[in-house]
C-alpha cells in the first residue's frame, strides 16, 4: 500500500481559477481555512485570457473582499454598451447605445479575468502565505456524502497526498472532476449546443471605442471590446466546427472590418498576442449544485455563452453564496445556508442563463436548417434589436442584467 | 358576354371585418367615397366572436371616429393582467399582477370585436346611409397595378357587378382573396406554425375575476377572460390536431379547474353560448403590404397568435395608416403617404409579432419533440415568468405591449 502523506483542513476546494480563490479569500477574512488545489501553474492561471467584464456587484464584493486595489486603479470603468445592426437589409449598420449610467445608475468594469486571479493569488499566496498546491494532479473527491470527505492527489513533487476536510468546494470548472463525483442519478442536466462559436482574437492594438460593441451583421455577429489602454479583444461568430488555423490574420481583420462596419467606425490593427482561438458556445446546468459535502460552484455546475459576459460574474455570486453559508456552518454549527445554498445559487444562474441566451438569440446569425434561421426568426431578430434600441423599458431590461441585479436579490 | 352593372367610388374596400368597416368610418370623415363588400350576411359578421381586448390606442382611435359611445358605456376597463404559475414543480401556482396603470398609465378595454362590427356597421349603414353589400360572392379584385383597378362581384341579388375605384384596400383576412391577387413572387410571406391551438369556449358564467388570468401550467396553458359581465371567455392549450367535439363539457371544466388552480381562485360555470372550437396557432407575415393600387391591412396581410390580443388592435393600427395615406393622396394627389404605408405598418406589425410570439413561447407548454420543449427550455420559461414577475423593467415591458405602443410611435 503507497504511504499517502494527510493533511487537514475545513474546506478543500478544487481548482485556482476566480471561484475557487475567491472562496479562499472570503474563507480566509471569516477565519475558515482552506486549501487550495490546482493542476495547472500559477504562471499558467496568471496567463489564461478568459472573461473580461466585471459587473457592479462582482466589484463591489471585490472591493469588500480588500482585493480590487489594482482593479480600481487599472480597470476601465464603462457605463454602456452599443448594439450595431442595420435597420433593413437596405441599410448601413448604425449604433444604438445601451446608457448603463441612465437606466441603471450602475456600470461594468473591464478588467481581465486573468487579472483578477493575479490579485487574488498575490494576496493569499504572497501577502497572508496561505496555501495554494499548483501542479497537482490525479485529483479525486471521496466519502462527499458522509461528514469527513478527503481529497486524494499527487503533489507537484510527487508525492501521494491525502487533503481530509469538512467540505470539499468544486471550483474545478467545466471539466473539472467534481461535478463527475455526484452519484448516478444525483444530478438533472439541462443543456443547450449552439450551432457556432466564437473566433477570438487578442490584439495589440489601442481601443478605438470606449465601449463594447455587439454587432448583428448579416455576416455573422462581431464583438469589439478591450482589455487594456493597449490591448483589443475581437471575436467573430464561426460555424461550430471551424479550425482557427484555416482563418489567416488578413482574413480576421477583413471580417471584423465588414461585420462591425459603421459611419465613422475605425478599428486599429495590431500583431496578435496569442494564437487566434474557437471557443465552443453552450448553455449547461446541473443541478443540484450541491451533493453531502460537496458543493459545486462556477462552471462545474453552469456554464453560459460569453454573449452576456456573465461567467465569471455567476462563479463569483456562487462563492459569495458559499462563504456566507460555510461562515455559518463552521461558526454556529448551522447548516441553513449549506441547505439553501444550492437553491438560492440556482435563481441567479437561471436569471443568467436566461439573459445569456437571450443576448445570444439577439445578436448571432441562425442559418436556414436551425429553426430560428428561418424569415421569421430574422425578423423576430431585428425587431427585438429595434425595440430594446428605442423602448427604455427593454433597454432597461438589458442594462439591469448586464450589469448584475444586486448579489441576494433574486 | 355577361352584362355587369356598373359603378365607381374612390376606395373599394373588400372585407366588413373591423379593419374595413373602420377605414370606411374614417374615409368617411375625411369626405372620401367607399364602397364596403362583404361575403357575409351582416347578421353573421355582428355575431362572429373573435377577439375581445381592445388596446389603448384602438380606444383613442374610436373615440376620435365618433363611434365609441357603447364601448365606453359597456366596454370593461381592466388595469392589469395576472400571469399564473408555479415557481417550481414542488410548488403551488400563484398570481403575479402585471399593474398597467401603475407601470405605464394606460389600460385595455374588455369589448368585444363583435360588438365593434355592430357599431360601425350601425353608424355606416343605419346613421348615415353609406354602403356596405353583405353576401356578394366570387369577388375578384383586377388592374392592381394601373390607376384604374377594379372589383367584380355578384351581388346578393345575383347581379354581375364591377365596382372601379381608384384604390382597392383588401380587408377580407387570411383566407380572403386579396393576398392572392399580388403578382408572382411580389409577396415575401415569413411564417411560424405553433404545434398547438386554443380550445375556446363562450360560457354564460358571471366572471368571479375583474382581469384576465394568463396560466402556464404544467398540462399547458389557459387563459380566463370574459366578455361582458355575465359571460366568461375561457381557453386551453390543446395540440393543434384536436377535435373540438372530442372535448365533452364537463372535461373542459375539469381541465380548466385544474390549469388554472391557484390559492382562493373559483370559476363559474355555465352553458356554453357557442360551440367549443379550436383556433390554430400561427405567425405570418407578408410583405410588402401594398402593391399598385391594392393595399392590405389587418389578417390579410398578418397573423399573429392570440396570446398578445393583438390581432384587431393591429388591423385597427393599419387602417389608421391607411386612412391617413389616403386622405392625402384624394386631398392633395400626394403619394407619400400611400408609399410609406407598407413601412410604416410592417414597423408596428413587427413589434406585434415579436410580442406575440414571446408571450406564446413563454406561456405554453412545448413538448419534447419540440426544440423549447426540453429541460432547458421550460426552464428558461419559468426564468423569463419570474423576471417579467418580478423587475419593473421586464414588467413595463409586458405592460408597454399589451396596452399598445401608441400609433405612430413606432
Amino acid at each position: 500500500m503507497t504511504h499517502r502523506s494527510e493533511s487537514r483542513t475545513q474546506v478543500g476546494i478544487v481548482g485556482a481559477g476566480p471561484a475557487g480563490l475567491l472562496l479562499a479569500t472570503l474563507l480566509s477574512r471569516a477565519g475558515v481555512d482552506a486549501v487550495v488545489l490546482e493542476s495547472r501553474s500559477r504562471a499558467y492561471v496568471e496567463q489564461r485570457v478568459r472573461a473580461g467584464v466585471l459587473e457592479a456587484p462582482t466589484v463591489e464584493l471585490l472591493r469588500e473582499a480588500g482585493v480590487a486595489g489594482r482593479l480600481d486603479r487599472e480597470g476601465m470603468p464603462h457605463s454602456g454598451i452599443s448594439l450595431r445592426f442595420a435597420e433593413d437589409t437596405a441599410s448601413p449598420q448604425t449604433d444604438h447605445r445601451i446608457d448603463f449610467d441612465d437606466l441603471v445608475g450602475r456600470g461594468i468594469v473591464v478588467y481581465g479575468q486573468q487579472e483578477v486571479v493575479k490579485d487574488l493569488i498575490a494576496d493569499r499566496v504572497d501577502t497572508r502565505s496561505e496555501p495554494v498546491e499548483f501542479e497537482v494532479s490525479d485529483v479525486a473527491v471521496h466519502d462527499i456524502a458522509t461528514d469527513a470527505p478527503s481529497i486524494t492527489y499527487t503533489a507537484a513533487d510527487g508525492t501521494a497526498r491525502t487533503l481530509r476536510c469538512d467540505v470539499i468546494a468544486g471550483c474545478d470548472g467545466f471539466h473539472g472532476v467534481c461535478r463527475g463525483a455526484f452519484p448516478e442519478g444525483a444530478l438533472r442536466i439541462a443543456e443547450r449546443v449552439y450551432p457556432f462559436g466564437w473566433l477570438g482574437v487578442l490584439a495589440k492594438a489601442a481601443p478605438t471605442q470606449d465601449e463594447l460593441v455587439y454587432a448583428n451583421h448579416d455576416r455573422g455577429f462581431a464583438l469589439y471590446s478591450m482589455r487594456s489602454p493597449e490591448v483589443t479583444r475581437l471575436y467573430l461568430q464561426v460555424p461550430a466546427d471551424t479550425e482557427a488555423g484555416d482563418w489567416s490574420s488578413s482574413r480576421i481583420w477583413d471580417e471584423l472590418d465588414t461585420r462591425l462596419a459603421c459611419d465613422g467606425f475605425r478599428m486599429n490593427t495590431g500583431e496578435f498576442l496569442e494564437k487566434p482561438s474557437v471557443t465552443g458556445m453552450r448553455s449547461m446546468v446541473a443541478e443540484p449544485m450541491r451533493h453531502g459535502r460537496l458543493f459545486l460552484a462556477g462552471d462545474a455546475a453552469h456554464i453560459v455563452p460569453p454573449t452576456g459576459a456573465k461567467g465569471m460574474n455567476l462563479a463569483i455570486a456562487d462563492v459569495r453564496v458559499l462563504a456566507e453559508a460555510l461562515t455559518g456552518f463552521f461558526g454556529s454549527g448551522s447548516e441553513t445556508g449549506l441547505d439553501e445554498y444550492s437553491a438560492t445559487c440556482l435563481r441567479r444562474v437561471w436569471r443568467a442563463e436566461h439573459f445569456s441566451w437571450w443576448m445570444t438569440s439577439m445578436l448571432h446569425r441562425f442559418d436556414d436548417t436551425d429553426p430560428n434561421g428561418d424569415a421569421f426568426g430574422r425578423a423576430l431578430q431585428l425587431s427585438q434589436l429595434r425595440y430594446t434600441a428605442t423602448s427604455r423599458a427593454a433597454a432597461t431590461g438589458l442594462a439591469e442584467n448586464y450589469v448584475g441585479l444586486p448579489h441576494g436579490s433574486i
